[in-house]
Formats: C-alpha cells, structure tokens, sequence
C-alpha cells in the first residue's frame, strides 16, 4: 500500500513553505492505527490532539473535515496508519504567532507494520543516553519538536533492540522513545509522571482508565528491580520486556493479563502466534 | 519585494510532506541579513549552521551549492533577509533517522525589517513567563524545535514592545525571544551562559571576539541592577534597552561604544537619525 496524503482536505504530496509546523515545529501529530478500514481510538487521539492545540493556542482543526478526511484515507484500508499533523499553518517570519492563524491539517496513510511477534516472548530495551529536558507547558502532549527522540533514537541501530528508555535530565526515567513505560512490584502497577515531560500515549491513557496504576516518580533501580516491565503504544500495544541492562525478565502475569484486555478490545494490535516463539 | 525561495536549488514554493524538518522539527535555520546585493556575517552563519548540523548529526550540506544558491536569492537585493533552512530531508515515518539522510537546503529571500529608529532611544522589554528548558544537547545551536520561543513570543501583542526576556526553568535570564542580552556593571559587560539552553547568535559571538565579556549566570535581579542593558542580532543590531518592568535606562557609553563598531562594520544595522528619536 502506498502513501496517500491530504493537506486541508486536497490530494496533494507537498506543504506550502511557509508552514509554522516547518518553521518552528508549531503543530501537534497523532499516529493512528487503522485496522479493516476503520481508525482504532479515534476518539481518544482527537482529544489529544485537541489538547496539543490548546496547549500551544492554536486554533482548534474542524473536527467534521478531519473526521472525513480520516474516513477517506482509512476507507479500503485492512492494516494501516494515519498520521495526522496539525500546524499553525502558513504565517510570515518570525516566532509571533499570528492572531488569525488557521489550523492547517495533513494526513498521511502509511503501511503499519505487522504487530510484533516478540509480545508474545519480550522485547529487549536499552537504555538511551540523550535527555528529555525538563517543560512542563509542553509536556503531556505530542507537540511537533521532537528532536530529543530523533536524537535518542539515533543511538542504536541494532534491530535486536525494540526500544530504548529516556530519562529526564534528572535522572528519572520518563518512557521509551515512542512508547509509555510500565512497571510492576509487588503486584502494583506503576508508571512514570509526565508532568514535567514525556508524552501521555493513547495507550497509556486506556490503561489508566482501567487499571490501578500509581503515577509516580521512577527510578532507573525502580525499573531494573520491577518484577515486570512493559511498554505499550497505540501503534505496537503492550510488549513485555525480556532484557535490560543485563538483566532478564520472564513475562510476567500482570503484562500478560492487560495484553490480553487490550487484545480483547483491539485485536489489530494482537500479533499470531508463531512457531517457536 | 516578495519571497523568492529555493529548495535543493529549483525554484518552489513547496516542500515534499515527508520532510523531517516538518515532521520532527529535525533541522536548523539562520536568517541572514542581505545588504546591497550580498549576505553580511555569511561565514559566520555558515559556521553556526554546520556546528548545528554536526550537533544533530545531520550530513552537512554541500557548501558549494548552499552558496551559490544564497547568492543568487541575494543578488540585486539592496536590504532583505535570506532565511536558510537544513533538514534532514525526506524519510519514512518514524523518529530514527535514517543512515543514508541527506541534507535539504531551504532558502527563502524575504523583506528585511527596516534598522530599528529605537535604536538611537532604547526599546522597552518585558519579562516573558515562558520559560526555557535545560537541554545542554541541544543548547547553542539554532535548530528547529521553537515552540518556546513561540509560545513566549505569544505573550504580548503590544507594538511597543520589542522583546520578552526569556528565564531558564531555574530562574535564571537567558536571552530575549529572538536576540541574545548584554548587560554593563561597574563598566564591565556579562552575558548569559548559553550551555543550558538559549541560541549562540552571531551579534554575540562577534561582540565576544572584540570586547572583554564575562560569560556566566544571570539573576533577573543582575538585570535590572545593571547599568545600561542592550539586546543584540544579526538582523536587528544592537538594541539599547530603556525600560523593563518599571525600571528606566538611559542609553550608556557601553552600548554607544558598541553599537557604533557595529555600525561601522555593517552599515546596513544603523537607522537614520529620525527627528526626535
């Protein structure tokens, strides 16, 4: 399946120069997952997307041309994502925000990749060298200055390696580069604050929803002394981690039991069961 | 004069949707005052350019082609702004960038402001409450994840301002929205340390070479105890400050001092003396 793209609701593959998102990172993006034609959670990432808009004081997207270009590209498609950017649109030089800006909207339709078999055995992670610096008026959201994580994820290139986790320049552990981290001890579930930086993912938020999980502080010794670990995504689910800085995890009962919850719910993101895995 | 822009050299005014200067802010800019045809301070920014692609481990452009393309964009144009952006050019989705990136070279030729007449008086600031993060990866260069500088340029509509000064997360002052701040004490100059976070400007770096500068922490109290204040870019100069919240500057032999060298290297920064200014 290849590319197909809408800017403001036109079929076209470029973005005028003069875009605020080019300019200085001034938008907001969703990555969706579309499964037998139909956006997963779609709810949930308006909301966030709607939340990253007024976050940065950008004109909300009109929901009803956004609902239908989404529909548009989704349609026909079995297995897919729909990445959405919205950005301050075109504007003249300079960092002052114009007071008429008009929400711009791209959407892409890319290829998804096939859920990952390692959920069923476990991913390995590394730890990544590169900071989240420490904002709390853009942390949560899923702005489009995103050099922390091109920069992390820069750090390896070995396949072997699903993920790898960042902390802030405190020392705490945040999340993966694209994922949320979840930890557990003593049968609690745990993960990190995203108060001062980090994304809040979709996933993430419908495991908060239905889970006991304490919001807190991590630690790096909190993660390697977990009795399980599991990072989870809208676009790869739940994956159970298996090692770590030497250290190895069996998958445990608890990553186990909310896999299958969201296994349950969207069985897009549940990956078959190969021999010897 | 309109916009006249270039991008990898063919005359366009769009941009292929599947940049990452677009998706991850995953690049770096300058904005290049053009006098008479040619670009002041070009390796100076060109420096500043490469170090920011070296810092985001971007392939540097080529330079031959970069130059070329600046000078056709300058030529003919007796007061302008050359705006350049470098990105990591096109890629599939996802934060990793890819081993076999190449740089794309954006130019865009813009009206240049006219020299500041406030120059001569002095500009009122004000305090911005957008704060910077502490990011020592990324501080220095001029990349493009700007969105605090955004927000932060967000804050006043005012005309009468110039500029907001912009406080680390710690408190400590950093620089204005778009221009690095000086500050006079005793008859000595400071500036902010710039290895947390902020933007190494060229008006900064060719003050450094020429005056005895003390580099180092700023309280907002050493900002308004200071003798004389003045704010500095490539593309507006030198800016004497007179007022910031409730405290009151005459212009100081510093600033004059300064502000006339610069003026005698780059003609084009001076304003006509207007009558009353």
């Amino acid at each position: 399946m290849s590319v197909a793209t809408l800017v403001d609701g036109v079929a076209t593959t470029s973005l005028p120069l003069d875009d605020r998102g080019l300019a200085y990172g001034d938008g907001v993006f969703e990555t969706v997952l579309v499964a037998d034609g139909t956006p997963v959670w779609w709810e949930r990432h308006l909301r966030r997307l709607q939340r990253g808009c007024a976050a940065l004081e950008i004109p909300a997207p009109r929901i009803d041309l956004l609902q239908a270009e989404a529909t548009q590209l989704a349609a026909g498609a079995a297995h897919a994502l729909l990445k959405i950017t919205i950005t301050r649109g075109a504007a003249a030089r300079g960092y002052a925000p114009p007071r008429d800006a008009r929400a711009r909207r791209i959407l892409a339709r890319h290829p998804a990749p096939a859920p990952d078999p390692r959920a069923h055995g476990g991913i390995m992670l590394r730890w990544c060298r590169m900071p989240l610096a420490l904002q709390p008026r853009l942390a949560g959201i899923k702005h489009l200055n995103r050099l922390e994580q091109v920069l992390a994820r820069s750090e390896w290139d070995d396949a072997g390696i699903a993920e790898g986790l960042m902390c802030d320049t405190q020392g705490r552990v945040v999340s993966a580069t694209a994922a949320n981290l979840f930890v557990v001890r003593d049968g609690r579930l745990a993960t990190p604050s995203l108060q001062q930086c980090g994304v809040e993912g979709t996933c993430r938020e419908w495991l908060l929803e239905r889970a006991e999980v304490q919001v807190r502080e991590l630690q790096p010794d909190d993660v390697l002394g977990a009795d399980e670990l599991f990072i989870c995504s809208s676009v790869r689910g739940i994956l159970p981690v298996a090692r770590l800085d030497g250290r190895d995890w069996d998958v445990g009962p608890m990553t186990r039991r909310w896999q299958q919850a969201l296994w349950d719910e969207v069985a897009a993101l549940c990956p078959r069961m190969e021999s010897g895995a």
